[in-house]
């Protein structure tokens, strides 16, 4: 079975990155993986901790309309080369957390995709060496106020509530080009977003490569790829879940 | 004499936070002084240091179009309320480090600014509280690719490059709002940009109150409070110093 690598609080409020193991015991590392932290003797039992956002970057850098089908959605064209945004780090929770509905706005869109975590040090690097700076990858939410989205030219207050990016549950270091990424509202078993990683215009490589051309990416840095048609509303109450074939799913709840 | 907090790093490679002294010796402080640093008896000699950016910040928020004239300079109405965006901290860097000029741009601009740090975790608080929560002031160049700025929708890319946020070079606990910012090229003698912070659409207290409305700010968080008009080209070569009354002046060069 692939590793799980997550990062968790115990019961004392020590934090620890580690390795999931199928019983739901942690076992621990003694730094982050991607900074060459090692195993250490320490195994937590599933009652002794709760499971945190994975990793914590420096910054979260996003990507628009990398789907064809999304930015026709939105009414746009494919831009020729990425749309860069950035999210602040305050925006992350973690599997299973809150998602908190705020009062500035009266449209809140879940945008499910899939993340890339940093593992080095990265500026200015073909797609190929990109390729081996990506340390692993898990599940988003780029929660985004849409009303705030159209109403300001810039992105950064829609996208920047803190809780509008849930993050998680944990890091795997592969992922099939293949793999289906879906997002469910409740308990429908249709799914609002649904399309395969290779759908996205730019690949995480090509991704990595031209973010670095700009900005230095340090490790534990987050990189969203953009989400897939099918974006739509939330209301409090609701729970979303988006799911990553290979890697699992992340559930967070609107309150 | 005002004190002058900096952050600095000898030659042996060690980070401190301290208190600059009239003849450039530095009285040490073992944390941030924002997170109740104290002084320590360790005092280092103006020859075995040098100044680093004076916070590490997990976000730089910045505010667009917080002057009149720059607004109308642009061509584009004052928002109604703060227009934020992000810029990464990657940006940073200290007084005399320089600034590089990217390959993606033909015209990098200049932007003088007062920046405001942040001493205190605040979320969700009013235009009083947040002026407790500043704890102090310092100079900042917000660098812009503007043929970047006017060719993307979104302007991370064209504020995102690394060096484009010379931040320093020490803090100050107060400024005075009828204190002048500007700016100059080179040897001229005639600012290109000059202002009075009172100038200001939107004053820091209300900035800080607004910007806490979305996301939490966090101790050594940075406040970007927009630039004056007078926004004008460098190119390599060139060197740009930013003054404030009662703070001091950065100075950097474009490589």
């Amino acid at each position: 079975m692939t590793q799980r690598y997550v990062r968790i609080k115990t019961n004392r409020e020590q934090i620890y990155y580690g390795v999931l193991k199928a019983n739901r015991s942690v076992l621990v590392y003694d730094a982050p993986p991607w900074l060459n932290g090692q195993e250490t003797d320490m195994v937590l039992e599933s009652d002794t901790y709760q499971l945190l956002a994975p990793c914590v970057p420096s910054k979260i850098v996003a990507v628009g309309k990398n789907y064809l089908k999304h930015a026709v959605e939105m009414g746009t064209p494919v831009p020729n080369e990425p749309l860069l945004f950035l999210k602040p780090p305050t925006t992350i929770v973690a599997d299973t957390q809150s998602i908190i509905y705020p009062l500035q706005s009266q449209q809140v869109d879940y945008e499910g995709e899939l993340a890339l975590i940093i593992g080095d040090r990265c500026s200015k690097v073909n797609p190929e060496q990109a390729a081996k700076s990506i340390w692993g990858y898990t599940i988003a939410n780029d929660v985004t106020a849409r009303d705030l989205q159209r109403k300001d030219n810039q992105w950064t207050r829609a996208k920047g509530f803190d809780t509008f990016c849930p993050l998680g549950p944990w890091i795997v270091r592969e992922v099939s080009v293949e793999a289906t990424i879906q997002t469910f509202i409740n308990d429908d078993h249709a799914p609002r977003q649904s399309a395969v990683i290779s759908d996205m215009v730019f690949n995480p490589d090509f991704l990595v490569s031209y973010i670095s051309q700009i900005m230095t990416l340090l490790p534990g840095d987050v990189v969203l790829t953009g989400t897939p048609e099918g974006v739509g509303s939330i209301k409090p109450g609701d729970s979303v879940r988006v799911e990553i074939e290979g890697i699992g799913s992340l559930l967070n709840q609107v309150a």
